[in-house]
């Protein structure tokens, strides 16, 4: 029987992120964001995330600048089938490989094309020829196949840009095959989720739980729209050992902040909201305005929400306040549709449309524009209830249209799972 | 009369983004994106974009790396009021400075707490404590100052993380200190959008274009969703020369993609389809099922979105899709929920209850569950149209519920926007 030996060093990551998109600011590089979560929740410390462009001699450089300060280097882009896309014969290079046809992934692509009913060209072709010294990693989403080197010790992997390749790639094949390289130690990680404290309160909350946590266990802070995730981390050579550490603590750190716990789970807000929804078997909808939308996205976008969620209207126009919610003419022309009333009979207008339980409504002055002196850009209303009972509360944003948005989804879902709370 | 000379060099610049909260995923790190664009459009190139943590060691690292490899090295990050902010010391110390008290910017910081009525401590007044040998940015939107040193004929430009405060002194007067530092040459671009054809096949409809194309414009193929962005970019010291070549070059290139050109302009699918509904001064609505409220969203981002968008309904429940929209029992049983009946019935049903002129719907299985033999997962049925007519669609996709429902959405605008450019 082998006995792998865990080592419990620590393995420094760099990110490559290759393509002249990232430097002219067209796109927002969030596929760097999403692989050094994964990296640090397999315990790979990322040390740093560098962006350059298409450019052979900036590749060149990267790698041998990156692969002095870390032993794993990934790199996303530039595999695409145009001129432009030029990783694979500068790697090919750099590591003193000749293109070879690949035949597995040259049947990949065909079947590609063929389920697409596409014709195939020389260029995609090209995609499947790669280089003789690597190890070929399927990409089982796509046509760019990734590559995984060797060199002094250090390993380098080439990945497709596309975030949903690039993602099924690290998942299936790249985390394990590091994980199997490093002989790593065992990660885990305990999380929870707190509302209505800030971040310095909590901190101050528990001061001395934190004093006292041992030396392979760490603690960080999340803040993210009126809540704050807690996450412990631990690191160690023995699984069971681990288990029982991060247990003990976690179990400390609960009761704790027991008054503002929300979940002791590692799932999102809209997950909470859907939880609860589920063990009452009860349901939701919602009633838009600034919004647009947003929230109802955040519902729907956990698998299975169809079970307690029915819809939403989306109110943008007063007309369809009115006509289809039933506010009121009434206090639409004296409240306003950015009023405490108006939300108040949002409401009850999806209540009574949708047939749910519970609602959610909200309306606001997202900006840039559509502010005036008593209500300005950023003054948002968001209710809550059931038939019985409705909930209003006020805020005041004050970011760009995008962040007004998103935070007002979250103060809304937090909100929500915060009455249905009070309802049990 | 002074003659400013400008000069065809090209000035690198590298982005250094400093802060942990980068390497652990929590954060995603807009701000490169944004400075990006600007220094782009300001005729500077972007060479490198690299984050690294809060250590020392690493942020000295980088300033000489970077500095080898550009003129122009933008540091964001590590100037708040906490322990784990060391960018200032480190700055100090690397440029051989001391640390003295601003007055300007201590007056500054303890105005902006005398106006939030809250007592400053001595972490808020070490703020205005700068090195002697910067020139001092202000910063009108907080509390952290920036800093410009020069070394080597390289300039070093340190800035707050908070993306509200650094936008402001990027605008306000680190681009227009560079101009005059550098007097650069000029940059500028042209874009269209396409849809209707694939990034390979449009590649080989304009070889002969790309490769006739002077050696100051260089072309870029940005694919999402079933669309593809072309840009031309040029350089130039001559403004009108520039502007002269890049629209010969352009006018040249929308002939050659005349069949599946969306727009010639520099704006997204649902600014395009607000476009053209501005020009017919009609309005849109939506019926949404299987995307749950993510194409409102899209279109409610878009600011002014309220002058033509009337709002949805987000009909996830079959009750909502009969009893809101009026889908007949019928079709929703024999037919099914993700059929081409019921989206011509939604668009219908939504026309009706909101009173716009025209209206898309969506109905579909995003996954991971609720798949039939008949209907597998992907499956998605799309309809657009207004009263006198409605256009259906079915397409089948294959990839996780996020990127499903992104690309239904995606796809419903560019029908919407053939569908509206049909009616005139």
């Amino acid at each position: 029987m082998i006995q792998i030996q865990r080592r419990m060093e620590r393995i420094n990551a760099s990110i490559i992120t290759i393509g002249d998109e990232l430097l002219i600011g067209q796109v927002v590089d969030t596929n760097s964001a999403w692989m050094a979560q994964e990296l640090n929740k397999s315990g790979i410390w990322l040390r740093r995330r560098l962006s350059i462009g298409d450019v052979k001699e900036e590749i060149i450089t990267a790698l041998e600048e990156e692969s002095r300060q870390a032993s794993v280097i990934l790199i996303t882009g530039g595999l695409g089938p145009t001129a432009d896309d030029i990783t694979k014969p500068v790697l090919a290079e750099y590591f003193g490989a000749r293109l070879v046809m690949h035949e597995e992934s040259l049947r990949r692509v065909t079947q590609i094309f063929e389920r697409l009913n596409r014709p195939m060209i020389e260029r995609n072709r090209k995609q499947a020829e790669l280089p003789d010294t690597c190890t070929v990693i399927p990409n089982d989403r796509g046509t760019a196949p990734g590559m995984w080197f060797e060199k002094n010790g250090k390993i380098f992997v080439s990945m497709p840009g596309v975030p949903h390749e690039m993602k099924g790639m690290v998942t299936h094949y790249v985390l394990p095959m590091l994980q199997q390289h490093f002989e790593l130690p065992f990660i885990d990680h305990r999380t929870l989720l707190t509302s209505g404290i800030g971040e310095s309160f909590l901190a101050e909350q528990i001061a001395d739980w934190e004093a006292n946590l041992p030396a392979h266990i760490k603690l960080a802070y999340l803040p993210n729209y009126g809540t704050v995730r807690l996450r412990i981390t631990g690191m160690d050579t023995d699984k069971g050992r681990l288990k029982k550490d991060l247990d003990e603590a976690f179990s400390k750190l609960i009761v704790l902040v027991k008054d503002w716990l929300v979940t002791a789970e590692d799932i999102s807000l809209p997950e909470v909201v859907g939880k609860l929804l589920l063990e009452k078997q009860e349901t939701l909808s919602t009633a838009e305005s600034c919004t647009g939308g947003y929230l109802a996205h955040l519902i729907t976008a956990v698998p299975g929400s169809s079970a307690y969620y029915k819809g939403s209207v989306i109110s943008y126009a007063n007309d369809v306040k009115n006509q289809v919610l039933q506010v009121s003419e009434e206090t639409l022309q004296t409240a306003g549709a950015v009023s405490e009333e108006t939300v108040r009979q949002m409401v009850k207008g999806v209540l009574a449309v949708t047939g749910t339980d519970y609602a959610i409504a909200t309306s606001g002055i997202m900006g840039p524009s559509g502010g005036s002196t008593e209500k300005p850009v950023g003054t948002v209303w968001i209710a809550v209830g059931n038939r019985d009972n409705v909930v209003a509360e006020k805020f005041t944003l004050r970011f760009d249209r995008t962040r007004n948005i998103e935070i007002t989804a979250g103060f809304a879902l937090n909100m929500m799972q915060r009455f249905l709370r009070q309802q049990s």
